[in-house]
């Protein structure tokens, strides 16, 4: 039997609707999809006429599944014409992308990559603050400080510095570390950073700090993905709370308009 | 009356499928479309029951357009319920937007940014080579080195040289300064190159190259939008190139099948 044809395809940082139409498209078409478990379950039921199964997570550390994710892609491309591998986000930021390209190619089978919206860029907009920004900010840098094996843990930190804006994936969990090692890094403590979590999200917050209070703004969130964002252009970034303290069922209408009016508030304020 | 609202959208990379579902739905449901004038054709059509006005470019150095643009999205909310000011690729990149933002919310009206497919997530999709590579990269760059009034116009270089992959936007004038400037601050000579075009499209080409050689590769480029991606995780990249010469009229089909083979092929080299 001809082998099928595998699709690494970006589910994007959590709202249905900020998928691709292609990936759309490839989610219906599929007859096979193998998600990562922190893709959102609305996603994942698009694929109506595939079989669904969760596998991996998106930390950096599990080689031993990695390898084991990239044999049961192989084999199913053997059994499946469409094979869909659902992967938050973008597939090329922080996803392992190239080991699974690199099996599937060293096995013989076709594969495309379709992109999708990356976590920085749903919080950007939630924040309304762009990531690059006119006599602000012409650099932009997305790190991740967890380490894989043999890795130089300090190596994110002056990629980080060294760029106007910094976006750090799955920092979460070091933030008073990772405010640190910034200041350490020669980045003044009062430089402006916004804790973002659940992009794209009804249950999203949007936690404006400093690299030096980092830590104690980081015990606001809720235990989602959240991203740390640093440069200039976060100064003014305007609180978004998710009120009730309740993932995912916080009500999106009512929350733009006051977030609008709050945003011209601080942009009078910076005029 | 009371005002409309502005949807500041990403149109993508170029690919009309590459648009979120978000995207697609505010297209149809505009009432007027502020275009730039680097948007496909086939994209701003979808917005069958709007005004399309195409307005400014994006290359950061006209700011009385900018200003005038500005008001112009102001003035149209007066008028229009849903206003869509349709940018290329995501408008938090190198898209002017929160001048625009600002602008709004000044004049007190609600402003949404809907993200899009930046063109370093199409370029690394087209390339099969990932951003981020376990082992070899774990923070990327995007940067330009277009200049804005009063900005340092080295800084870019200090940023795009300290992470493990720079992607830099706007740069296919200038490949061989570029080149020159990441050897003199410190990238050996050697380091893999991707120069990619039209990103996404049937046109697109990827062309391998090194810092050293990155002048004489740009001089195959077709004219269109380019990006230059520099980092290890680019040194197997295979060529994929538009042979007929003609943007925008290559079919898709076929190229992927030979680039997967060839794919492949490297992949077994470097193994």
């Amino acid at each position: 039997m001809m082998p099928g044809k595998v699709w690494l395809v970006g589910a994007g940082p959590g709202a249905p609707d900020l998928l691709t139409v292609r990936a759309l498209r490839l989610l219906h078409q599929a007859d096979i999809v193998f998600h990562d478990a922190l893709v959102d379950p609305d996603i994942v039921a698009i694929a109506t006429q595939a079989e669904c199964i969760a596998v991996g997570k998106r930390c950096g550390r599990h080689s031993t599944a990695q390898r084991f994710i990239n044999k049961r892609l192989v084999d199913a491309a053997s059994m499946h014409r469409t094979v869909v591998r659902l992967k938050g986000g973008d597939p090329m930021l922080f996803g392992r992308a190239q080991e699974e390209i690199d099996a599937l190619a060293q096995a013989g089978i076709e594969v495309e990559v379709v992109p999708g919206i990356t976590a920085a860029l749903a919080a950007s907009a939630d924040a309304l603050r762009s990531l690059t920004a006119r006599g602000l900010s012409r650099s932009v840098t997305f790190v991740t400080p967890r380490v894989g094996a043999g890795e130089d843990p300090s190596n994110w930190v002056h990629a980080a510095a060294a760029a106007d804006t910094a976006v750090i994936y799955m920092a979460s969990h070091d933030a008073e570390a990772i405010g640190a090692a910034l200041i350490a890094a020669g980045r003044p403590a009062s430089t402006p950073v916004a804790l973002i979590e659940d992009a794209s999200l009804a249950s999203r917050q949007v936690l404006p700090s400093t690299l030096a209070t980092l830590g104690t703004t980081a015990r606001r969130l809720h235990g989602g993905p959240a991203l740390i964002v640093v440069g200039e252009n976060f100064g003014a970034v305007a609180a978004r709370v998710a009120l009730d303290g309740t993932r995912g069922e916080a009500p999106r209408a009512g929350v733009s308009p006051g977030v609008s009016a709050s945003v011209a508030g601080s942009a009078r304020r910076r005029a």
